[in-house]
C-alpha cells in the first residue's frame, strides 16, 4: 500500500501510531509535496489572467516544473518508508555465526546508505522548488501571494526535515568518507535554501 | 467531500489545481496535524519500553493531548476551506442596487471575519503542540528524537503559514479594532511558537 494512496486523515494517524514507518522522513516529504503544490497552484491562479498576461508564458513553464516536483516528492515520500524498511529487515537478519553477523552488518550498511540518500533527495529537491518559488515571487497572482509564503515555509520544513534524517542515519555509517561527504553537501543546501526561504516569507509578510 | 476524506495525491493535486480551495490555510493545518502526529507517535514509541518505564505516564498523557490536537488540526484543515468558501460565496452576491450592496458587503466582512478566526485557531493549536512536544524532550524514545525535531519543524511552518492566512483577512477587515487584537494576539503566539520551535530543533541537532 503506497502512503500516496492512503487518505490524508489516514496517513495522519497512522504517522501518529507505533508502526515504525512512515515517520518523519516521510512527512517532510510530504511537507515539499505541498509547497510545490502551492507553488503550482499560484501558476495556475496566474495563468489565462489578462491583469497577468505578461507573466503567461513564466507562469506555464513554472507551473510544469512545480508539478514535476510535487510528483517527485510524492514519489520520495514512498521511497523513504521503503528505505526504513529494508534498513528494519537488516536489523532482524540471523547473528549467530561470524559469517552472519558480517552479512548483516553488510545488509545494515547498505540500508543506512539508502535511508541517507532519500532524504538527501528531498534537500535537492527543496532547494530547486524554493528557487522556483522565488522566480514567481512578483510574477504571479498578487491575491495568492500568501500561498508562495506557505510554500516557502514547508520547502523550509521539508529541507530541515530531510536533514534531521540526513544527520540520523550518517552517524551510524561505517563509511565515514561518505557520511562526511553528506554532510557537508547538506549544510550547503542548507546555507542555499534557508536564507531563500525567509526572504520569500518576509516579504510576502511586508506585501500584506 | 472533506479535505482528510481525499487520499494524500489527490489532495496534493488538488492544491495544484486552480480550484480556489484548498489553499495555504489547509496546507498549514495539514502541516500542524502532521507535527501533533509525530509528537503523538514518539510517545507511541516510548509506552511499554522498559528502558522507558521510568516516563511511562508522561508519555501516555502526552499521547492522548497529541492524538487530540491531531484531530483538532484535521478539523481546521476543512473549516479553513469551508470559511474560504463562505467568502467567496459573499463576493459573488448581487451588488445592483444599495440594499443589495449592504448586504454584501456586511456578508463579505462576516466571512472574513470566519476566515481570520480559523487560522487564529491554527495558531493557539500550534503554540499548544510546540509546548507538548518540548515537554517530552529528553524524556521519551531516544531512537525517535529526530521526530520530535520533524514535529516541531512541522508545527513551526503551520503556526507562521496559519499567520499569513491571518495577516492577509484582517488587511480587509473594516472593524479596526477587531483586526488589531488579532494583529496583537497573533504577534504574542509567534513570539511564544518561534524560539521554542528553534529551541526543539536545535536540541535534537545537537543530540545527533
Amino acid at each position: 500500500m503506497k502512503l500516496a494512496e492512503l487518505k490524508t486523515a489516514e496517513f495522519v494517524d497512522l504517522l501518529a501510531s507505533d508502526a515504525p514507518a512512515p515517520g518523519g522522513g516521510s512527512a517532510a516529504a510530504l511537507e515539499g509535496a505541498l509547497g510545490a503544490a502551492l507553488t503550482a497552484m499560484v501558476c495556475s491562479l496566474t495563468i489565462g489572467k489578462k491583469k497577468y498576461a505578461e507573466f503567461e508564458e513564466i507562469a506555464k513553464s513554472a507551473q510544469a516544473k512545480a508539478n514535476d516536483l510535487k510528483a517527485r516528492f510524492v514519489d520520495v515520500m514512498d521511497r523513504d518508508t521503503e528505505a526504513f524498511n529494508v534498513v528494519s529487515a537488516a536489523f532482524g537478519m540471523p547473528k549467530a555465526t561470524d559469517e552472519e553477523k558480517a552479512a548483516r552488518s553488510a545488509a545494515i550498511q547498505k540500508g543506512l546508505e539508502g535511508c541517507t540518500k532519500t532524504p538527501f533527495e528531498m534537500m535537492e529537491l527543496a532547494v530547486e522548488t524554493l528557487e522556483l518559488t522565488a522566480s514567481i515571487l512578483g510574477k504571479s497572482n498578487d491575491s495568492a501571494a500568501s500561498d508562495l509564503g506557505v510554500s516557502a515555509l514547508s520547502l523550509r520544513a521539508a529541507i530541515q526535515g530531510a536533514w534531521l534524517n540526513v544527520l540520523i542515519n550518517i552517524g551510524s555509517l561505517k563509511n565515514k568518507e561518505l557520511a562526511e561527504d553528506y554532510r557537508q553537501k547538506g549544510e550547503a543546501l542548507l546555507a542555499k535554501a534557508l536564507p531563500l526561504a525567509d526572504e520569500i516569507y518576509d516579504t510576502v509578510v511586508k506585501s500584506m
